[in-house]
């Protein structure tokens, strides 16, 4: 049974998620769908390509996932299907890829397809709700097996976005906080497989301007600090995440999402 | 394998839903749950009835929609079934199925019942969770293939909300706000066809008071004006929506769900 | 099929309940997961604990219910797994199972046991994530019908909260708001089968200080009292609720979960 997954900005308040989910049962009445989230900023692309990364990975091979963030619907963007050794992805072509494509098994090289097939749509295609009548259908046709050669012509580029990956220099990496989690952690794009490109051990965690603060304990978990102090750790999904323990590093270092993290 | 939906005003902080789900997991294991919004504002029914009429028809046929905004649960309102000509509905008979019945395919005549078979019922039923009770077990075993007429008797009259829809005249059209989405735009319940009925092409858009504002410009998508200008165009639910191109129309116009919109 | 049940304070913004469902997904994906919450407050315990007892019987024989609330995680304590003779629960060994496990059907003994066997794991284990490596993985295997004594060996004693339960004296019962619902009812740990401890009809049902408030009037349904008057019923969960009808009983009496309620 296939699982399709849905990572849009729509928010949980209107229809829109659900028009999706009632176009894939008509179409794919055996898919199994699973919310990401229906919560990302609005048209933050980047906080989109983040959220996905994190856990797409954790789904059955052959799952479809479909994100959702699309400040330019309705202009000439494409729409397009990825293809890699183990998922399907449909999205706008807009970068909310970027970050999951980059992580994939790379066993297989990427398949990528303008979706154009017009046949798979949900008619008529309206000019404003895309998740609804192209990638809703799209995902459950594939879902029930249809060849991913049909969802339209082979395509070699695609938008990719430059700032989600942190820059990697011999003074260090510099990165940006993508995600506050509920309990204030600030988790950073910043991989464990960019701390490897250190000379040694990170020795700093600088967060924001310098009246943020600096964190220098790196470690494995929070408890290796007293209550209410930072550190450093690589959290669940393999990316460096800024802590206090038992208390929010939000708070305590007034940050947010977008905030510059530099590693020395 | 059939289709159950949800529309409430429980929210999602308790366990509210989850006890629905429970109930119908136990009488229809292969029913697909999908919720449409358990954030309708408090006891909005108005709002309920504009979330479900958009979206009811992208599910399957015989699917079972229940809306559950129910500030008179408790009293001796009526439970109620509508069955039209591909879908069947469930409700408290308040007027919060007054948009999806004023829209669904009229080649069938609606049926409506009262539901009224305690053996369709979870019991004992409490005095204040309906959709406990008797919401999720009834919409359960319609999902199983229980005939309709097992829900109870036939009734005639139902309760309409009046101010549900807008009032078309020979100076224009009064509407109202149904809807804010997550950028702002302001979804109204004045629909394509009613701007049919006008002499000629909609000319404005007034909102609210007079200190709200007037939107001139009626266009097929957002690009049609530079960034930051208003338009009224017919969005992805047929409805007539108030939008800024990449800016938010509720802030600009200090506008919200209920206000008066005016067109001539 | 079987069902499994999420409890949780992750949260829906970001990707954490759907990184347990895909676990789930790829090891039982037959298996039908509902989401009670994902928003008990964060590291609540005893919102937790309360939130799956309200809910928990209303599902079907063999629901494996899945409680993470989980402010040790990465510490010593033990993660663990109960039968009762309906249900399966998975949860940190911190007491987030008190109120379901009160209140099972006790025709069999508990059958409890220390969630240790790595076979049945997602791994490599993550130090901070437990939900997707081991609570998720485990539900699902015992949702496919692995053997319950597979999860681990048999321990005696489990966490259970105090503060759980009300106090009950000769001079009344003193308990607490567990949770305040979309509408300002307060709903309190003080069940029926409390009240039936008392000698009489209860009488009064003090809120918090003295300046909060006290309900005089003990009914069964909001109607029994003029609009904007309040009231105390038990509902729909077999607790004493403290309602104001057609009102907010939290803004009447400026309360709030965790004040205490005194019923005498």
């Amino acid at each position: 049974m296939a699982v399709i997954t849905l990572t849009t900005d729509f928010g949980t308040g209107g229809w829109f998620a659900a028009a999706m989910k009632g176009v894939i049962a008509g179409i794919a009445p055996e898919a199994r769908v699973v919310d990401v989230t229906h919560e990302i900023a609005g048209q933050d692309i980047l906080a989109g390509a983040f959220v996905l990364a994190q856990c797409y990975r954790n789904f059955p091979r052959d799952t479809v996932h479909v994100a959702v963030v699309d400040p330019g619907v309705g202009s000439p963007r494409r729409a397009i299907a990825v293809k890699s050794q183990d998922y399907f992805f449909l999205a706008p072509d807009n970068g909310v890829l970027t970050l999951a494509l980059a992580t994939v098994d790379d066993r297989a090289p990427l398949q990528i397809r303008s979706i154009e097939n017009e046949r798979l749509f949900n008619r008529p295609v309206s000019r404003t709700f895309h998740g609804r009548d192209i990638f809703a259908p799209v995902a459950a046709h594939l879902a029930t097996g249809v060849a991913f050669q049909e969802v339209g012509p082979v395509i070699e580029e695609i938008v990719r976005l430059e700032t989600a990956e942190p820059k990697v220099t011999k003074k260090g990496i510099e990165g940006r906080v993508m995600f506050v989690d509920r309990f204030g952690n600030l988790i950073t794009n910043i991989a464990a497989r960019h701390l490897e490109q250190l000379a040694g051990e990170p020795k700093s965690f600088r967060i924001g301007s310098t009246w943020n603060g600096t964190i220098r304990k790196f470690g494995r978990f929070y408890g290796e600090v007293p209550r209410g102090k930072p550190i450093a750790v690589i959290g669940s999904s393999n990316h460096v995440e800024l802590c206090v323990n038992q208390g929010s590093a939000a708070k305590t270092f007034r940050a947010k999402v977008g905030d510059s993290v530099r590693v020395a």
